[in-house]
């Protein structure tokens, strides 16, 4: 198989795609067309319509309530132009991009905007801006691409002199790369692409590609374990940290003296996940690798999602493991492979993509490995097709959502974690639950689902819902969602594989670690933010 | 190369080994003898001479000062042959194995001795007794192996009521093993030899082999982040671990929900590295793989230290990685390989035992891609011969220690870890450092190094220190260990790698995490054992 002429099948698209500020409410760089395609119209059973949203514009905004001694103060450490309370500055700091953030802004609602908008340089006007703000109690939270889905950048104001939104953009250095040790050290307010872009001048990639990845940055990606589409080769990005800086409203502190130390508990992941509670990361530094000299992406199917996650589950625990392992169930499949076409005119089954990336030969070798164990456990190899067409699409999703509320469709994402042993049970037990919920509401809704994510001892399932909209979707979603967090716990799952916290799941996030340890969070949370001015309501 | 009929040349002798309970202060099964080996012999400038240590039955120990009200409920609580003020049974829990440990009991010294050793038979009665004890004000040592060489046994006397020492012998069951998602319920009493054996059972392995596998248990290995021989291609304890129950005074804490969850700071690694300070781990989850089916260990020798670290380096970074990786430097090798037979009379040079174990054809095609790796690297072949050696004597270096003490020589390890980039530098610093000190005193010492664990980043440096002692050894070591942690900390290196912090290390351990970073875990030490009973003194 290694000898297909078409092997290297996909281009370094990673650092083609711009990195895009985002404007909200509306998903992503504004100038990429965002129509629907056929498969998400039919879905819709409608075309693209018109923007339906409320313009941003308009969204009234209360006035600023950050103390005159405050803004003063922030103006004078990070000088005027780094300190706005422009309309617009406040509207795309404003939530994230849940559709439940959508529906809030498209519908007028920017009560959650932030009062302010600052800039810091560098890590010691972070550890500045901090030691002011929780000396005025005024809420701090820390935002890179602003990109997250669990209301991660919704801080509670209540008890707060305000809210001032910290943007890293001007921390934006690749700080140096080690060869050697085949480590980089980024600053936080590096965006994903840019980051890419900066290691692969110099030889090197991070390998971390979430589908936020447009809008994303470093601090927000080690803030909440993001875990990336090739996690399977790169590995998720709180394994790739090796050492980080975390500005708190008492000084600095670091983590990570060498790799691997047993120097008691390992502090780096008490700061990567906290969301900002504890403070603001402004560095790290990470694994990186060789840029791929060749990338391969194709499809295998199976004959069911039982027979799919069995051989994933061969290949995450005895090996080879392609960069990229994704499998998507009956559902999923015959969505995404609406046009017949696609895969020769079958669309029954399930659709695993696999790639693989790296040094040419090594590719080689892992695939044709791979292929070995693919085809033992049942799988039929389905060319390269898929896996170029799913590698091409992979940052679109996002865009979909928009046009599909514009056409009174509700699309959201929901994912968890669980063993291999409880998979199947807690897929059933969650599409369930939602489908339920949903159809109780009179909307029958459409539930697909994929492994994103495979370790030796488990996976991720990765849940996509379509419905229409009731006359109140966030209520609508609301009602799903908690019905699926129930199911989550009930069946032993986790309540997030990556998309984190944030205050969405909170409650849940609670009961799942139990009383005392939310204890000692807050005890580590009153060491090092002892005025609880960290993004406050988020994660504790 | 996979052809040799000579393969799968070492014995499934992991669960050959009998555990051993060990009766201090001398090492392993006193029906094993502990004859100098010839090379060990000429280092010290004699043949084995006779213990010239304390007999531990005339060592004095204070009179158990626990309050009667606190041992009569520990009766009740465990039963009477549970609870234990007996001469021998409070000398086996006194301190631990480092050469320190050997030379105070050795000398007579039983200060350090627990007042009471007890047998909980499961968690609930470690809740119970934890309770209890904090009530009392009486400090709780976890004892599994007793093998910590870092004071990780030694608490701080003053200020508490007396020291009991909790032994979780009983704690020796596997609870469960899920074979679909590869992982076992291992309770922490369970020594390493019997859980290896419990596992083989049923058809796994752990792969949890440290040198002190004759004597350490589960929870040991889990409180300390212990590493493990073959950590290369089984991955560290602290790696292992899906899932943990701790015992606190205020009750129990359980973290790893599912494997990777993103849900908040991964807490875990909150407790493992902890060291008894927040409580007692009383089971683990831990994955598991099937019992190799082939075990193929054997030696390649590198030009020097620097061309053989280059070489691990590649495959460390690249892979493949095999299942054991080691490297002796230049002096370690010549001593090791005294008997020039071993070697086709070549002892220059540096000497690197790679092992693989697994499925025959995957331990085939890995070995081949190693061997190609090792060879353009500049590697030659050494046969399997040093491999099988190594592999033969590698639980026999502590039982060395004894007689080498008996006749007058000093000889101790210690440990760091470092980025590749700094790895020569921290070698010569430290050897540096520990050979100033001594000859300083008189007693030029021989420095041995080997990197023991490789990862993407870095690399462990493990050293062995023999001289001659002086009148007062301890002292003696003081010093040069003193100066190897100022070595490793201004080289940037980290205090340890596997050892731990307990109380030797706490100092310099407080040093490389900074201030801020100490005060957190001690707010949760606050909030898990808020009168501080747990280990005190040990991490905090």
């Amino acid at each position: 198989m290694s000898d297909e002429p078409s092997l290297s099948n996909t281009s370094d698209d990673e650092t083609a795609l711009r990195a895009v500020t985002m404007h909200r409410p509306r998903w992503g760089d504004p100038t990429t067309p965002a129509d629907l395609p056929a498969a998400a119209a039919a879905l819709a059973g409608a075309d693209a319509v018109a923007d339906t949203g409320v313009d941003p514009d308009a969204v009234v905004l209360a006035e600023p309530v950050v103390p005159e001694a405050v803004r003063t103060a922030l103006v004078k450490l990070l000088g005027a132009s780094n300190v706005s309370a422009d309309h617009r500055d406040r509207i795309d700091h404003t939530r994230g991009y849940s559709t439940t953030d959508l529906l809030t802004l498209r519908g007028g609602d920017g009560s959650d905007a932030p009062d302010l908008v600052v800039a810091p340089a560098n890590h010691d006007d972070v550890v500045r801006l901090l030691e002011l703000c929780a000396h005025h109690r005024v809420a701090v939270v820390p935002f890179t691409g602003g990109t997250s889905v669990v209301g991660g950048l919704t801080p509670q104001r209540a008890g707060f002199a305000g809210v001032v939104s910290v943007d890293l953009h001007r921390l934006d250095q690749l700080v140096e790369v080690d060869e050697i040790s085949r480590t980089a050290t980024l600053q936080a307010g590096l965006r994903g692409v840019r980051a890419e872009e900066l290691l692969r001048a110099n030889g090197f990639t991070l390998g971390h590609f979430p589908q936020s990845y447009a809008g994303a940055g470093i601090g927000g990606y080690a803030a909440t374990r993001s875990a990336g589409q090739s996690s399977a080769g790169y590995g998720r990005f709180d394994e790739m940290v090796e050492h980080l800086v975390l500005a708190t409203p008492r000084g600095t502190v670091e983590f990570g003296t060498a790799p691997r130390s047993a120097a008691g508990p390992d502090l780096r992941h008490l700061v990567l996940g906290s969301e900002g509670a504890f403070g603001i990361i402004t560095e790290v530094t990470v694994r990186i690798h060789p840029t791929p000299t060749r990338r391969v992406f194709e499809g295998w199917r199976f004959a069911d999602f039982d027979a799919g996650a069995a051989a994933l589950r061969r290949l995450a625990q005895d090996g080879p493991m392609p960069t990229v392992l994704r499998l998507s169930d009956e559902v999923e499949t015959a969505i995404n492979l609406a046009d017949p076409d696609d895969l020769g005119g079958d669309t029954g089954g399930c659709l695993a993509v696999v790639g693989y990336e790296g040094a040419a030969a090594e590719v080689d070798r892992r695939r044709d490995a791979t292929t070995e164990v693919l085809g033992q456990a049942g799988g039929t190899y389905a060319g390269t097709e898929p896996g170029q067409a799913w590698r091409a699409g992979r940052f679109r999703a996002p865009y979909l959502r928009d046009p599909l509320l514009d056409a009174g469709v509700l699309v959201e994402t929901l994912e968890t974690v669980t063993y291999w042993s409880r998979l199947a049970e807690v897929k059933a037990a969650v599409t369930d639950a939602v489908t339920t919920t949903l159809a109780d509401l009179g909307t029958e809704p459409l539930v697909m689902c994929h492994i994103s994510h495979v370790y030796a001892a488990g996976a991720s399932l990765y849940f996509t819902v379509v419905c229409p909209q009731t006359a109140n979707p966030i209520e609508q979603w609301a009602a799903a969602k908690a019905a699926a967090n129930t199911a989550i716990r009930a069946s032993g799952a986790s309540i997030t594989h990556h998309h984190g916290v944030g205050r969405d799941h909170r409650d849940t996030y609670h009961d799942e670690i139990g009383t005392l340890a939310v204890e000692a969070l807050r005890a580590v949370k009153r060491t090092l933010d002892p005025d609880g001015v960290c993004n406050p309501g988020i994660l504790l």
